[in-house]
């Protein structure tokens, strides 16, 4: 097994994000910057987004810090996606104020040459033909793997379906999950999921923990427990950073018959670790400090809280 | 080690439930069935509760079968506690359609002779002072245990907080636990529980599992997703049963400076197995017809699917 470099689409975005903690007015964001980021610590990443003219030459450099390729980040002429929310006093609730989505509204990402023979493509949430579009680019991709959210499955449904139906996995959230398969049940939801096409089906349960399916295995973590949340923004998308990361990086194959149960499971814990190391700070700014030796520490915490 | 007696102290009840799944207009509930059957499996039980003449001799006849000592169990002149509650459609929230003490009003718990020497107490949801009552009449108690609720919390603080000094540990639900402590964050509510007096804190999350708490030790365990839930009534209580009852068997001392921390893990997977059979039915039904084989099964299914 050799590391395998992962290419990275979705949303470069500059956030307004308001918790009881504190305020951030404009603030690096959006889920391909968080998957980014999380995966970093794991392989080489390479991304596909698109940002205005107003990108700040200080954002670039901490991408390009944590050697994430930026060859397929296009700039175009306007301004970067904006999106703007407001989190209830025990944060489980977010209200959204704005979503301005300029250059974005005509994202159409194209892989650069050098992107194409990447073995591991991670599809963040955009509009479904986007995401097939996308994958059809690339040469030979091992693992592919991707999110969703309620939008597009509420009202693009046959596209996205057309869509999951090629990739390895599919990481979503509990309510999500529900709303995909039209199960209240999670195993029953996730068991729905798995006849979508996906062999692996991770539900994410935000302070709760998440979940691995597949037909032949089962694994669920709980939450880590923070002294202080201070910003659940991009957890969920870090989560699937770590997750996307770690499997990359061991070069595991997804497609084989019989997965590796224990990888998989390490995979959702290094998934949990960078969701909650995301919400220490506000936005992205824990991962201009955080280290890797500082992500295998709390790996081996969640393996000794968790030991029975 | 060897297996030690329980003596439970609480509500033995008439319950009518409506779930998404069915409707029971009189049948067999109050904690201390719950935790008693629950905790029967692992140790002998003595039950300290009262009913009223209405209470029905298979109900007696049920309880017996199970080898619980219903010597405890005191028959007052009227009705026994009538509880009637219905379910939301996703079962997380419960509405009390009405509650009728009965002869539960004028409950004081004595114990009989053949009780005081039995090493481990738990203590079910009653008046605080009732509690402490109990166990002023033991003789030289191992481990105490309790339960309590929003109700004495919010109400009784100062007599609560007496009473739960003289425990070893203290099993309660999240929000319980952010309302006895003050505390949003789980990890400082269970911190100031600690300095309350128990040296132990279970915290149950529903669904969504469990944690443990001490100075000295840290264990979570997500939730068992079953394939359907019936009624989650009694799902707390039987979790009570099964942590204290797998102590109660394992002749553990909690007291000491630092106990063996497995074991207590093995304690918390017990009581989310027998929450989680308990949903399988109606009240108390699951309870007809499992076997320790079962319990035992699904602990090792606990074990595999939290296994990384």
């Amino acid at each position: 097994m050799k590391a395998m470099s992962l290419v990275v689409v979705g949303s470069v975005a500059y956030d307004a994000v308001e918790t009881p903690h504190g305020r951030a007015d404009r603030m690096l964001g959006g889920a391909c910057t968080y998957i980014a980021l999380a995966a970093s610590y794991f392989t080489r990443v390479r991304i596909v987004a698109v940002v205005g003219d107003d990108f700040s030459k200080e954002d670039r450099e901490f991408l390009a810090s944590r050697r994430i390729d930026l060859e397929g980040l296009q700039t175009a002429p306007g301004k970067t996606f904006f999106w703007s929310g407001v989190y209830s006093a025990d944060m489980n609730e977010r209200t959204t104020l704005a979503t301005e989505l300029n250059v974005f509204a005509d994202f159409n990402p194209t892989l650069p040459e050098s992107y194409r023979a990447a073995p591991c493509l991670f599809l963040g949430n955009i509009q479904p033909s986007l995401q097939r579009r996308v994958r059809s680019q690339m040469n030979g991709v091992r693992i592919t793997g991707g999110d969703t959210m309620n939008y597009w499955i509420r009202d693009h449904r046959p596209d996205l379906l057309e869509t999951i139906a090629e990739w390895d996995f599919l990481i979503i959230n509990d309510s999500e999950a529900r709303m995909l398969s039209g199960a209240e049940n999670l195993k029953r939801a996730a068991s729905a999921i798995l006849d979508m096409g996906p062999a692996t089906v991770v539900i994410k349960r935000g302070e709760y923990g998440a979940m691995l399916f597949r037909r032949d295995a089962y694994f669920a973590v709980p939450g880590y427990l923070l002294d202080e949340v201070f910003d659940p923004t991009g957890a969920g998308d870090s989560f699937a950073g770590g997750f996307m990361g770690y499997l990359a990086e061991r070069g595991l194959d997804l497609t084989s018959e019989r997965a590796d149960r224990r990888e998989l499971s390490r995979a959702v814990i290094y998934g949990s670790v960078m969701g909650s190391f995301c919400c220490e700070r506000f936005g992205v700014d824990r991962f201009r400090s955080l280290t890797r030796a500082e992500i295998d520490a709390r790996f081996r915490e969640f393996e000794e809280f968790t030991a029975c």
